[in-house]
């Protein structure tokens, strides 16, 4: 897809909550892996359709976070999709390296299962290594 | 999986917001499509991995909504996954037919492209259909 989308349309779609919030889910484009779940504000949208790189709002630094930006594990845009009630956003991503804090490709790396949690997926870079010593 | 699990484990990792909620995603397990995200409670979370069959909480109604009690549209579980944070539920899941109200598979059938908003999903079963005339 382009890089460069007016966001106006698909900002008079969403639902904003009492906060100025959509949830955001990340998914890999290709392999359909839902890598992680965020929150966007209406510029952290409006950035993301119109640079291609992927920009959340970090509720706990009460900034735009434009993902990868430390840790160097970025989120190129591919397609952006709204829900049927406008409250939650499909972001459709080509991920660099991990989308986890952790060093792991995805956040949902730990399952509910008869023997307790299990992890399911492996740490693939040592987060010291993403955020530095 | 089986559809007895012990919910403990699960509901001890979960960050449950100030509404005693946490977001969850469904997403179908094979295919890997994200059908929609919808909310859960304690409740609903424990009944879903008792029965394996989804239940969210609903937010309009205020009460437990077992999915496809009305429409039929079904969702069987296949794997439940938490987040790093605690925060958001990946329910993997056997869908029958469609997930969104609408008579689409997914709820998030609408992209935003450069010739603006997009529909990328097709209804497949008429609403009148799934909740009766």
């Amino acid at each position: 897809m382009s890089a460069q989308i007016d966001p106006a349309a698909l900002l008079s779609r969403i639902s904003f909550d009492a906060d100025g919030l959509v949830a955001a889910i990340a998914q890999q484009h290709d392999s359909g892996e839902v890598l992680m779940m965020a929150w966007m504000n209406r510029d952290a949208v409006a950035e993301t359709l119109t640079t291609g790189q992927v920009c959340y709002w970090s509720r706990s630094r009460g900034k735009l976070w434009r993902k990868g930006e430390s840790s160097g594990q970025r989120q190129r845009l591919v397609d952006l999709r709204v829900d049927c009630d406008g409250d939650t956003l499909l972001v459709l991503v080509d991920q660099d390296g991990v989308a986890c804090h952790t060093g792991r490709r995805t956040c949902f790396y730990t399952a509910a299962r008869p023997e307790g949690l299990v992890e399911v997926a492996p740490v693939l870079v040592p987060p010291e290594q993403l955020y530095g010593a």
